[in-house]
């Protein structure tokens, strides 16, 4: 993706590019803490009768893995000498040069896919996405092309990918194809009044290495009709670095200051652009001669500076606790993994689970082919994109409506840091995107782990015995860094069947100038205001119960008055109402009130044995209940928001439906490439294949609590599938870590174990301490402009 | 409490007894797994430069605390001494005698704790509350009084304890106090129809020691006006005890048999009893004769058996899985504890939270005097009842109403087990109540432990560096199995700032009969209904925010459509709107749809540096928002489930208003001695001291994967409340367990770390193991009839 200027200031403050010596060679993922003779642990494993082995390999191999480096290499060559595209080497590339953005798979076909996995079929040919710019042009746009199959041959050919659009084209104008005349531009408007930015801001801009300010603003653009027509529309604001002795901080977004101006930035010719105004303290100067007089005027209010300091910082401060500088309890692993992984198909088994994992430049990491005691029960999950929505008095906090996809997940998504963000024990895995021509690797950005949540799964007691079952559970877990915020995205395996998506969001606010800004947010520091947003996260959950015909029941628990038999009056009591969400048309649902309906999905034609329909429960889990958009009709939005405007949405299944949304969409969001709402064509949902579309997130209105940043704790939300009269009993019952005590009054008579080995051996904690020197910064590419002085480690130059 | 026969039919199959052999005196609370020489810990606590000690002693004395054996023993003694009362010994009480249920606490008027606890006014004197069961009369009751103050002295006096009732009386009649009659009659009116019931059910209810059958029903008991007279109605019904081989499982409730009986049992003449009819296949039958006639006639429909067998057991079964015999992940805490106890006080310390701890017979665990900071941020927050509501087509579960706190939660909160139901490295509290003039001690029933819930309490990264903060929580949990249930029930605290209140349930369901009960639930076994229920537990929580002038505030995310100065155009957004919640009037709320609304308790007059009143949040946190009764008007609840009718109430704090229900309620629940409803008199709630009423629970309609057992991870739900612009900045930057990697191009420049050690030593884990047999049962006390046969132990005789 070629960044605009615009964009690019805002990113080259605020996206972290991780950085490290280079390497020859992508390494293997590292196994943390491997420091031999250290970790003393007794032999238990070779003294239990365990077969298991952590190695495993793929039943079948995973048509879902992100292309290889080789594969990725031979599409952007292939496309280069596809002359009519005129292409230019990325590193080469400027805005009126056609560009490879990004490369990535096409998702192959569910229906070819379920062939090949279920019934042997031939395995599906793999294509590529080539996401090209289109710079070479006074209509500057961007488009997608499906290349293939793969590997590259004489029969490969490739062609505009519109299937899986609603707009029936792939393509979509960029209409902020210029970004150095953009930076110029603010510049060049912020030198016409250096003198008042110095007055009311206190500092200056002018394009050196020493500015005070950072320039930018909405996403995304508008577009606004003048003297009938159609104009395109920046709105700008100033944001102050950090100071010097603050400046590693990355708090640029608690530093808004209160000045803003509206450009007209139609066409590429900067010189046809126009100042459109002014604001100040809420007060609109349609002219710079206007505010100029404003601000000369007696009486002109200034408000107050919101300045760097201390207060952005997120290191340890304020009285430390008397027992804190001893070390908190600790989990551990002292018997070794109990998952098998296959890394180079990037498949795993954890007891009855088995799944795919595939990594995407746009949406991170993904699970594909979930399956449960051999059956299918998700052929597809995963993040389709996320919203934050702000609103202020500002038109920057009101314009600002971040699809955060077309910055993607996957270029953000770091490695990470054992013994924080996972247990030291956790197995990591690395994951590969492809981008400007770059194919970067990730070190140890996915982890995978075991663990107790630290309450039971099931309990027991009565006169005669204590029965307990322990609560393990297994989790993969990847963080993306979108930028000022930090979103970590858990899925959680459990022993009853069930399936948890969690996200978290940490790190800086972006926040909001205080100057009347009440009715928005509170007020969290000297002259900041916490700016509300709305996060709604929406992920694909494709659920298959006992094969694709399945129906999605609501089963509502009502009040009813019932006169039976047995009873002289009518009675106040309560019933099970089973309800079938028939059609499309009906299918875009909030949770419900009090949690009084049930939402199932479910083989309708497959009961279990005692008549009851198989299926999973869909519920929220964290966080309370939600979550769609406050606004539904947001002007920034416009047709791209479709799938945050409810709870969750039924759709049936097609191969062309493949994502609610698309990562370009946010270049044009009044003609985006996918607009979910397409995907409700009143198509019967009975005994058919369908699909869920879950959203995720919360209304966040920061308070002081959010400063300096955000913490997981409180900014959590998650949805849980269980199974749900799916087994005859409870899944739990297969694990052998559970102990019955039996006892009478004269002691315990009888502790009965089921095979489950206690945790056991000596285990050198010192050993387990991670070593934070050994973070090697992660490998991010810069992707415009190309800075060849940072050569990101474990990338291989394609081009 | 003496328990009437129809109740001791349901409890002595239902409730867990647990005895274990006698010791002279109480014991100190185990320190589990301490074998000296086994654990190898590193001396990093004496390297560390901590001052930190694990032993407190409580700044003032509890005045919470429960009532010591002493003075429990002087309460009895001087009720005994107390003529008028004409008081048995309970040991040697029969229906017909007047005689000691409880004794418990009288909690202090908050209004002397606070003139204690702030203002330096003397110790709140001490005051016991005796619930006496009255049945030397022909309408027996019972009556609670106050006793005190304490030690008893020539001046204590005792007088009925009608102050904090809202009935103006704690007299409650007693309208089954005669067990053994019921027990009879029930086994006669079995008797009548011996051949039926052995045609129907296949077995035998005759009192003997092999009878198949267990006899009980509705609770509470209904009032049903016949022939223009109140009568006291109870329906039975056959519940099968596990067979010979599954008799260890408590599985009683998966069994019932579909064969129904009403009864008019007024008065204390079972002669003068009547049985009202029969049901069976959703037929009714109005006597016998007819029953019997219809089973003669062809075409009787019989229906399945619901036989015990294997599947009521819990233990493992089913192919367990290759990799579970390896031990799994563990918590282990290397360094030490990091909070303080004073075991005497029952008073705990752990960062900047302090709190005192009490125990009810009643409601078991309570929490007082949350201190944060220094400052209280909670009174008092307790549970106050448990309602679990039942549906079903036949008489018994449609009229099974239970509000446990009849049963208690202080008697069925048994020991925990190290390893399982907390870590082994917990610290274990004992407890005590007093009923059946009997202080038992539950040993090790109260776990306080630190652990790491899996996922950071803050993170950010950028191109710079990387800031990571733990979230290590400290949790205090205590299980309390009534019945077929095991309510768990915790309180965690965080770094944050924040206090979490969870519930999990997990045990055997209460379960119905198959026949025809398709609309109130799932069929989960060849012939048994699931069931649906609702549970609702509801808690106090007097929240103080910087002392008691306090006001509660809905903090809405609107959509609006604003004109900006800035703008052309109108514009769809969205805005903060406050409202206050002005009077009792209009304080009884539900969670908002969506998230879309805050609920803070505020002090209005305390406004942050910035203008914000300082507050706390109060919202769901697990299991989807809610709580609250399907059913609003149930006719067994009456008017005693004021409180379960809505997810948040609003009161207006005051001395007499101490618990939203009364243990005793069950008794006749259309005359509560406390009804919540009379707690709102339309009363002014701005700024003046509030208290909240939250309820937790789930609507529970149990599928397969509840059986055996439901589990803890599908039934859970759970309020967080969390600062809110109450201090300046996040909380958890105060702790030291955060580390800050600083990097650039060449790699990592800086490790920062806060002084928190990270966790070191050799740890044995072997030796960690927990030793089951160690397990002693625990105290319980069958209260009636007391049996000779179990001295249980660490019993003090009073009387």
């Amino acid at each position: 993706m070629i960044l605009s200027t615009l964009l690019l200031a805002a990113l080259s403050s605020l996206l972290p590019f991780t950085t490290a010596g280079p390497h020859a060679r992508l390494k293997s993922p590292r196994k943390w803490s491997k420091k031999p003779g250290l970790v003393e642990i007794l032999s238990t494993i070779a003294s239990s009768n365990s077969t298991f082995s952590p190695a495993v390999s793929a039943p079948k191999p995973n048509i879902f893995l992100s292309l290889s480096d080789d594969e990725a290499a031979s599409v952007i060559s292939f496309l280069h000498n596809q002359t009519e595209l005129n292409l230019t080497a990325n590193a080469d590339a400027g805005p009126w040069d056609n560009a490879i953005e990004v490369v990535d798979l096409v998702q192959p076909n569910k229906t070819d896919a379920l062939a090949y996995l279920d019934n042997g079929g031939p395995i599906p040919a793999r294509y590529a996405m080539a996401r090209i710019s289109f710079g070479a042009t006074e209509k500057p746009y961007l488009q997608e092309f499906m290349v293939g199959p793969l590997p590259i041959s004489k029969t490969s050919t490739y062609e505009s990918l519109d299937w899986p659009t609603t707009s029936g084209s792939s393509k979509i104008r960029n209409y902020n194809a210029d970004d150095d005349l953009l930076t110029q531009w603010n510049l060049d408007v912020t030198a016409s009044v250096a003198d008042i930015v110095l007055d009311l801001l206190n500092g200056t801009a002018t394009g050196s290495e020493d500015d005070d300010f950072d320039i930018w603003g909405i996403d995304p653009l508008w577009m606004e009709e003048i003297d009938g027509e159609q104009r395109v529309i920046v709105w700008n604001t100033y944001w102050r670095y950090p100071s010097d002795e603050d400046a590693v901080f990355d708090g640029e977004t608690l530093l808004p200051q209160g000045l803003f101006f509206k450009s007209d930035i139609t066409g590429r010719d900067s010189s046809k652009w126009r100042l459109l105004g002014w604001l100040y303290g809420d007060i609109f100067y349609s002219t710079t001669e206007e505010f100029r007089k404003a601000w000369k005027s007696p009486g002109f209010l200034k408000y107050e500076l919101n300045l760097p300091g201390e207060w952005i910082g997120s290191d340890q401060t304020g009285n430390p606790f008397p027992a804190d500088d001893v070390a908190p309890p600790v989990a551990v692993q002292p018997n070794g993994q109990r998952f098998a992984v296959d890394e180079t198909q990037k498949y795993v088994e954890w007891m009855d689970f088995s799944f795919y994992i595939t990594f995407t430049r746009d949406t991170g990491l993904r699970l594909f082919d979930i399956k449960y005691k051999g059956e299918r029960i998700i052929y597809e999950l995963g993040l389709q994109e996320a919203i934050a929505n702000y609103a202020g008095n500002d038109p920057v906090q009101s314009g600002t409506s971040y699809m955060d996809t077309f910055y993607g997940f996957g270029p953000y998504a770091f490695e990470l840091v054992p013994g924080y963000d996972c247990p030291t024990y956790s197995h990591f895995l690395n994951s590969t995107f492809h981008a400007a021509e770059i194919s970067t690797t990730h070190r140890n950005n996915i982890c995978l782990f075991e663990s107790d949540p630290g309450y039971l799964m099931q309990r027991h007691s009565s006169s005669n015995y204590l029965a307990l079952t322990k609560n393990i559970v297994f989790t993969l877990r990847s963080v993306s860094t979108v930028g000022n915020y930090d979103y970590s995205f858990d899925y959680v395996f459990a022993l009853d069947g069930s399936i948890e998506t969690i996200v978290r969001a940490s790190g800086y606010i972006q926040s909001a100038y205080y100057a009347k800004n009440n009715n928005y947010g509170y007020q969290v520091h000297d002259a900041l205001s916490g700016s509300m947003h709305d996060h709604v996260l929406n992920w694909k959950v494709d659920i298959d119960v006992l094969g694709t015909a399945n129906s999605f029941v609501e089963h509502k628990i009502i009040p009813v008055n019932v006169k039976y038999p047995w009873a002289n009056q009518t009675r106040s009591t309560m019933q099970l109402e089973r309800a079938r969400i028939e059609n499309e048309a009906h299918a875009r649902l909030s949770w419900p009130q009090n949690g009084g309906a049930m939402f199932l999905v479910e083989n309708s034609d497959k009961p279990n044995k005692y008549g009851e329909p198989r299926g999973y429960k869909i519920a929220p889990s964290r966080g309370g209940s939600g979550m769609y958009l406050t606004i539904q009709d947001s002007p920034n939005l416009l047709k791209s928001a479709g799938f945050a405007k409810h709870a969750v949405s039924i759709t049936k299944q097609k191969d062309t439906e493949v994502r609610a949304a698309h990562a370009n969409n946010d270049y044009d969001p009044g003609h985006p490439i996918i607009d979910f709402d397409h995907f409700f064509n009143d198509e019967n949902l009975n005994q058919t294949d369908i699909v869920l579309w879950i959203n995720l997130g919360m209304h966040h209105v920061p308070h002081t609590g959010d400063m300096p940043n955000t913490v997981f704790t409180t900014a959590q939300s998650a949805f849980i599938i269980s199974p749900h009269n799916y087994l005859l009993n409870d899944a739990s019952r297969t694990t052998r870590q559970m102990v019955r005590i039996d006892y009478n009054s004269t002691g315990v008579q009888l502790v009965k174990e089921f095979g489950g080995k206690m945790a056991s051996g000596v285990v050198n904690i010192t050993a387990l301490q991670p070593d934070f020197h050994a973070y090697e910064g992660d490998v991010a590419v810069r992707k415009f402009p190309y800075d060849p002085l940072h050569p990101f480690n474990d990338t291989e130059s394609i081009v």
